[in-house]
Formats: C-alpha cells, sequence, structure tokens
C-alpha cells in the first residue's frame, strides 16, 4: 500500500528521482519503501490545486464539510492494524500509545463535523437597517466568519497521528473551509502516505469535495520554507521545535504577504509544589509526577520541565521519591535519531552548568534508548542562568528550590511564555498563593491546579498555546473547537440581496445558529 | 491649556529641550506651542508604568473599566470647543467635521462600556467535570478571553479624534484590559494633548484606575519605533500608510518575542458599477460618487479610488456626469503640507502612466488647497499597470473601463487585498454576477451593495479590515465591538478553586453572561 509518493490532490506525484527512507528506531534500522522528495514543482502543482479548489470547497455548506470530516474518521478507522504497526514502527512507540491517539485524531475530526453541524462558530453578527435614523440612515450589516486560504500545516514528530496529517491542523483547517497541503515529517512518511490515502479516499466519496482540498510532500525542511513562500499559501500551522517554527515564522513575516504562523513551540511547564501539599504528599506528588515525565518518553510538549518548590523537608523527600521513581523508568526507545541524540545533548549541557546539581543521572542509555534524569538548583542560580530555562525534550526534568516564597515569586515573574502552568497545593496553598497564581496568567495559555500538565483534553474550554516562545499567536489555540478560529477572518456584507447572502446571516435564521441580532443573541 | 509635555501616565514630563511646532494648514503658518520630543528614557518610563499598571487594570471588574470609558466619554464633551478648534486648527477641517467626529468617538468609548457591562464579549467556555469517565476522568476547564498586555498606540493623520489618542484602538484596548501608551501624530499634537488630559482626568476620577494605564509621547517615526521594540510592549494598534505599517510590521516581528500589529493601511475601494444600474442611473451614481470621493477631501481610507465598468454610452454619461461634479469641488485645504504634497505626486504619477487619459484634471491648487481629479484607464492597461494599482490618498479616482464581463472578473481576480469592494447594481445586476461577488470574497472585508464605501458604521458587524495590504491581519476589525478581540487571547483554568477563578467563569454565572457550557450556549 505504501509506494512513497507524494499526492497533489487525488494525483500520485513522484518527479523527483531523489528517494529517501524512514527508520524504525526500535529495530535501529530504515524501513524498506522510498520517499520520492517533492520537487519545486510538485509544491506549486499541490498549492495551485488547493487555489483552485479554495472557492469551490470554502462554500461548501457545513453540513457537506461534516460529512468529510467524519468520512477522514471512518476511512482512518478502515486503515485498522496497518495503521497502527506502521505508526509504531515509525516512532518507537507501542502499538497501545496508537490506539489511544488513533481516538484521539478520528475524535478531533468528529469533533469538529459536530461543531459544523451545529453551525454558530460562525459568530453572525448582524445589525439590521434603520432607514430613518437621523442624520444618516443605518444599513444593513451582517458579518461572520469565512476561510482565509489554502493553509499549509507540518507534521509533528512526536503525534504521527494527532497532530500530523490528519491532526489538529488539518481537521480544523478543513472544518474551517481552508483546502490545505500537508508537509509530512520526515520521521514518518509511510503513516503520513496511509492517512493521506484516507483523507483523498474519503474526499472521493463525496460528490462535492473538489480535487485539491488536499495534498502531501515529503521532504526535509527547504520543501516546508517554499511551501511558506508561495503567495497562495494564506495561514500555517506547525508543532515542533523553537528554532523551527521561529524559521518558519520569519520566512511568513517576510513575505510580500505576511500571513499568520500557528507555531505551537513547547514550553517547560512549570509546576510549583506549594508548602502544605508538599509536606502531606510528597511521595505521592513524586510518584504522580515521575508519571507525566516519563509519559510518551518524556517526548510531549507539556511534560512538566521545571519544578518549583520552597527548601525544606517536604521538598527534600520528594526530590528523592522521584529519583527513585525516575531510576525505575527503563531506557525507552526515542523517536528518531535526532531527538535521542538531542536529548543526551542538551540534558548534558543543563547538568554541566554551575550550581546544577545531578539527582538521578542517566544510565545504561544505547544511541536510540535513553532514560530519565534529574537534576536541582537552587533559585539564586536558576535565575541568573537563562540556559536553564530552556526545553529538554526528553525525560529530564529539574527542581527548583526556593530560599522563600519571594523568591518563588520571582522565578514566575521572569519565566518565559508557556502552554500550562501548575499548582499543587490545599485549598490554603493555593489561596495564600493568590498573587503568584495572578502573576503567571500573565506567562501561560492554560493554569492547573493539583494535575499534570500533560493530557491535553479535546474540548471547546481547551487552550493549548501561551505566549512566545510557546507559540508564535498566543491568541489562538491549537487543540479544541477553538483551533478553527485560526484559519477564518470576519466579512461584513452591507445591504446584500438576500439571495446573495450566505445561509448563515439570512433572515429568518435558515440554519437556526446562534446569532448577535442588534445587540442580543438569538437563535 | 496645552503645555507641549508628554504624558508619563499622570506626570507631565518634557526631559528634552528638542521642541516641534503644530502648523495649521487653512492658516498656512504654525501654531505657536512647542512640543517637547519624548526622550528614549520616557519612552521607557512610560511603558514600564503600563506593564506595572497592567495587573492591576486586567483584572477590575468589567463595570469599572466601563465607568472609565464613559467618564473618558464625558471628559472629552467637557472640552467643548476648546477640542474642536484645536483640531479643525490642526487639520485644515471644518468644525462640523469634529462635532461629527467627536460624536464618533464617544460613541465608540461608550459602546465599549456597554460590552464590558454586558460582559459575554469574553467567550466563556467551560466544560464540567467528569471524574468518573473511563479510561480517564475529565477535569474542569473553564476559558475565557483576558488582556495580552501594555498596548502601543498610533494617531493617525485623518481622523484627529475617531482614530487617535481616544480612538477605536484606544476604547477596544482600555475595555480588553490593557494599558496603552499612544504616539502623538505629529499633525495634531494639541488635540492629542487635550485628549490626553481628558483620559488621564477621567482615570483619576475612579478609585482604582491605577497611574500609567494612558500614557502619550510626541515625536516622529523613530519614538513609535522604540515603543514597538520595547519588550513590554504586548501589541500594536496603528492606522496609516502603507510604508509606515509595513516598517512597524517588520520591527514588531524580527522581536525577539514577536508581538501582533494591528495595521490598517488603507486600500482603493473598487466599485463595480453593474450595467442595468449604470444605464438607467447613471447621473445619480455620479452625484453619489463625487460625493464619496471628495469627502473629508478624499482623506479617508474608504475613499472610492476605482471605479470598474463596462464600456457604452452608461459609462460615458456617468464618467461625464462625475467629471462635471468632481469639477464643482472646490480647491481645499489638505491635512497638512505632507498628504498634500503626496496627493499631487502620486496623482501626476498616475496621470503620466501609458493609457491613462485625464477627463477631470486637477486646477487653481495651491501649495496645500487641492482639487478632485478623475481619470480612466481601460481595463487591459489597468491589468498590466501595478503602480495603477495603489491609493491615492486625495480626492482623485481612476475608471477602469472594461471590455466585457470576463475582463471584469480579471480585475477582480488579480485585485490586491481591500477594506471594501462594492457592487452597484439593480437586483438582476447583482445576482448574475453573482460569480463575480463571491471572487470578490475574497479580496475584501467588507461588500457593499448599492451604497458608498466611506461612512463605516460602528456596530458589531462591522469589519472594518481586509487581506493584506489593506491591513497587516484580516482576523480582525479596527471598529466596532469586534476590534476588542485584538487585545485578548484565551486563557484556560484547570480544576480550579472557584475563588480564585474569575468571576465570568464561577459555577452559578454570577454575572448572568452567555457561556458555552458542555456545548450549549446558556445564561
Amino acid at each position: 500500500m505504501i509506494k512513497g509518493v507524494n499526492f497533489i490532490g487525488q494525483t500520485a506525484s513522484k518527479k523527483n528521482k531523489e528517494t529517501f527512507q524512514a527508520f524504525d528506531p526500535s529495530a535501529n534500522k530504515p524501513l524498506h519503501e522510498g520517499f520520492h522528495i517533492a520537487t519545486s514543482d510538485e509544491v506549486d502543482e499541490a498549492v495551485q490545486k488547493a487555489e483552485k479548489a479554495f472557492p469551490i470547497y470554502s462554500r461548501l455548506p457545513g453540513s457537506i464539510k461534516a460529512d468529510f470530516l467524519e468520512a477522514i474518521a471512518d476511512e482512518i478507522m478502515s486503515l485498522g492494524d496497518t495503521l497502527i504497526k506502521r505508526a509504531s514502527a515509525e516512532s518507537g512507540l507501542p502499538n497501545g500509545r496508537f490506539e489511544g491517539e488513533r481516538g484521539r485524531t478520528v475524535g478531533q475530526l468528529r469533533m469538529f463535523a459536530d461543531l459544523l453541524r451545529e453551525g454558530s462558530w460562525v459568530d453572525a453578527r448582524i445589525d439590521t437597517a434603520q432607514p430613518d435614523r437621523e442624520p444618516i440612515p443605518k444599513a444593513d450589516i451582517r458579518n461572520m466568519l469565512v476561510a482565509l486560504g489554502p493553509v499549509a500545516v507540518f507534521g509533528a514528530s512526536n503525534f504521527p497521528l494527532a497532530f500530523s496529517t490528519a491532526g489538529g491542523d488539518t481537521a480544523s483547517a478543513l472544518a474551517a473551509g481552508c483546502p490545505l497541503v500537508v508537509k509530512a515529517h520526515e520521521s514518518h512518511p509511510g503513516t503520513n502516505e496511509l492517512v493521506s490515502r484516507a483523507i483523498l479516499k474519503a474526499a472521493d466519496s463525496i460528490d462535492d469535495i473538489p480535487d485539491g482540498v488536499f495534498s502531501s510532500l515529503n521532504g526535509k525542511a527547504d520543501i516546508g520554507q517554499q511551501l511558506v513562500a508561495h503567495p497562495s499559501i494564506k495561514a500555517v500551522g506547525f508543532t515542533g521545535s523553537l528554532n523551527a517554527g521561529r524559521s518558519i515564522f520569519n520566512a511568513a513575516a517576510n513575505r510580500d504577504e505576511p500571513i499568520p504562523v500557528y507555531a505551537e513551540m513547547g514550553s517547560v511547564n512549570p509546576v510549583f509544589l506549594l508548602d502544605n501539599k508538599l509536606k502531606s504528599s510528597a511521595e505521592e506528588l513524586a510518584l504522580q509526577y515521575s508519571q507525566s515525565v516519563t509519559l510518551g518518553k518524556g517526548q510531549f510538549c507539556t511534560k512538566p520541565g521545571l519544578l518549583i518548590a520552597q527548601k525544606g523537608d517536604g521538598l527534600t523527600t520528594f526530590t528523592n521519591a522521584l529519583s527513585d521513581k525516575l531510576n525505575d523508568f527503563q531506557p525507552s526507545c526515542m523517536l528518531n535519531k535526532g531527538v535521542a541524540s538531542n536529548y543526551v545533548k542538551t540534558r548534558e549541557e543543563f547538568l554541566d552548568q554551575p550550581g546544577v546539581e545531578t539527582i538521578q543521572p542517566a544510565t545504561n542509555e544505547t544511541e536510540l534508548n535513553k532514560s530519565a534524569a534529574l537534576a536541582t538548583v537552587d533559585a539564586a542560580t536558576f535565575l541568573e542562568n537563562k540556559s536553564l530555562w530552556e526545553e529538554v525534550f526528553g525525560p529530564f526534568t529539574l527542581i527548583v528550590s526556593c530560599d522563600d516564597s519571594a523568591e518563588m515569586h520571582q522565578v514566575a515573574t521572569d519565566l518565559d511564555g508557556q502552554l500550562t502552568l501548575t499548582f499543587m497545593g490545599d485549598d490554603d496553598d493555593l489561596t495564600s498563593h493568590k498573587d503568584l497564581i495572578h502573576q503567571c496568567q500573565q506567562k501561560a495559555g492554560r493554569l492547573i491546579f493539583n494535575g499534570v500538565p500533560t493530557g491535553v483534553e479535546v474540548c471547546h474550554s481547551m487552550q493549548h498555546g501561551g505566549p512566545y516562545p510557546a507559540t508564535t499567536d498566543s491568541k489562538f489555540t491549537s487543540v479544541g473547537t477553538g483551533a478553527i478560529r485560526r484559519f477564518v477572518r470576519p466579512v461584513a456584507y452591507q445591504n446584500f440581496l438576500t439571495d446573495l447572502l450566505p445561509d448563515e446571516l439570512k433572515p429568518g435564521n435558515p440554519l437556526n445558529i446562534l446569532r448577535l441580532v442588534d445587540g442580543e443573541y438569538k437563535r
């Protein structure tokens, strides 16, 4: 089934003789298929097809787009174990993980289908005419969100399904009415091809879906840069490293026509362990956090990478218990060679910093199998050394020990932007740290009490995003129904003929959606 | 009352000995006061005060922010004729215009006050906990929009009140909970000082408003660049030229932490004059459009600068009638010397292009008083010469004559992004040009039937924005209640203590706002 091709809409294409192979990190050997790297022509053809599909696809009723999203979900499920096994082979992650991730992926597609069928997401606003108003008449004005245009989506290394070819960016862009071109992640091109075929099969099964609504391309960073620079691409979805994300952001900002880039670039997800809780539940917290730090082998953008607490017996007990738990974590296969070597490199740079004490060293590592590690540093040293504020992508976390509450507050004040900030405390802890929590609101997209940052619920209220460098645009989320807003813009229709208005804005509200009419929310 | 100072919050400041004078274009002479140019230290002090005010101001209840906005409106009205006369003296625009513009300005402030009191704008989303869910429990997650941080606002030359110191950017930023620093426009520093005093008096009259919520600075473009580069500034509102707007956008994108720039940079606001309408109502259309082209002496960002029609008797009649009407327009005082000379320069460059025929030349102009002008070009020539697609800021418009409907469609396809696109037609015209209208939706923020693009209603449904180069971010509007969304971002609160949740998200809905609870909109 896997042929190593690019998809220019429904057309399989392999103009370039140059191929690359996927790699099975568990087996530490390449997989046999060769994947044809997209040529510049193929990039251009894919975008042109998307542009041609745009006016047709974007104007389809929400119910047809919903059918399409549900058909994609069904086709993905139809791939069965073939998909699970391939994703596992290309990532070193177990089959069970992909049963869960597949559930998340099809769940997202179906959630957006539901959102489209309900319809109110378009934020319809209507101000009716007042022809007799003095000194000048008031026109009839009607406003709703419409699709931006063709979107480029980048697959993420750490979620071959849920943040890749048919992941949240794809689901929300298609729901918004935007055709898209996926730049497949080089680590899992086979998974991409299987999922691409599922999407294209779904598109083919629904009469109204135009060819070009979906394309996927293989290649390295230069293919991505070409995509982002293409004048017909109007927005970009990306999940990955700060360096890669910023480079895409810069390319988009430097275009003749700048375009939005939604780059989710991870964070260190600081956790404040407050005093009473630490004293009463140090062992329990250690267990909970050892699991969160090593979930997915620490390869989650919400991995807690910084644990902040006041010095004392509670912290000592917690530190020892966490060290023990992390010591129990067996060296495990990382996503790919690059992630594995980068984990060791950034971790060792951390451990070499002055004042950093290794509590639990990494042991028994091989080229691809890595172990967990734990270090500690006092807050004064941490605050002075910005290299300790960076993300280590892998099962490593750093404990920052503070002399007092003021120092803890200083850490919160100085922190970079984050996806999440967490507070572990009893009610007294939390209430007495109200100022700290308020301060932290400025730094993160999601604030958590007594939980772990890993585990990003897919729902209306989720915010997966946050101030730079967590993302390039803190005003949007890449998870949950809010993600659709990244790919739309408002358009106002003034004094329009009813027949030419979109159904969402017609008198009589034929779609029965929630609308703001002359200042009142109504159906 | 005008002392030529900067305001660092409530503190009048004039560290720099260097001053500049405002200029009265009607009298063609400088006004007497000297305005102290802000120093780098003053820029930094203003932003630092804004940053300090941010956590206090942003957390105030909506009702107190609403009181503040209303107090600003009242203080502006209290300035009485002093403000009207000063704005007139600094802009060459008549007193009557400023009575209207003042009404718009205080109307905007009161509209945002109403929005805050109603409260639902925060887009509250709540997903309640499901502790028994399998395989993992669902947390309680609550999400709402919160303020971004300190904002830089640039005054616009052409709206000394409604798009300047207390204009739409200021009203929406303050409503969102963002302190701000205004870079006053050099053309109307006296108007800025009067309005700044009104804002500061309003701030002083309300106990809870912290010092630093508002500052204003005098100076040239370098002061603006310093503001935009300051790490504590988190967003920028700007209305002005493409060059200035792009330069600010670039500076913001190149920061260590990129920030959003909402630059509204104008457009040519193309108007399609459709056949039946042109045949039946050429004279009426000419009158209507002569008024729109010369409104505010053509110094509106929504001035119709491009009139597109098929060749024929209707167009000939329209062209002659429009020429007559524009000939009746007396040479009038422009906003300032720069605008006046730039109008002539860009207009003459247009008229010198091959294939452009001058229909109504400018006559009897002086250094500051300029007349209206009209030219025509055939669509084939227009399509090949991109210099004809640019905005001429002033009372000039260009008629593009098309051989047929296909050529008209080609113009629509090739157009740059616009604030508005207008269609003048009877019902048959409009219905038979459905494809043209659909095509145009991709190019503009607002589509108008049988009206003029000038006159931007302040309401919920207004979209004053559009694809680049009309603005740097088509996803937002700078006019109407939607403008508040430029200065906020969503934050999710997971498993929060009720006492620490914002009121908007508390159980029981104490503010009685519309919220999306477990997928249902409820109060």
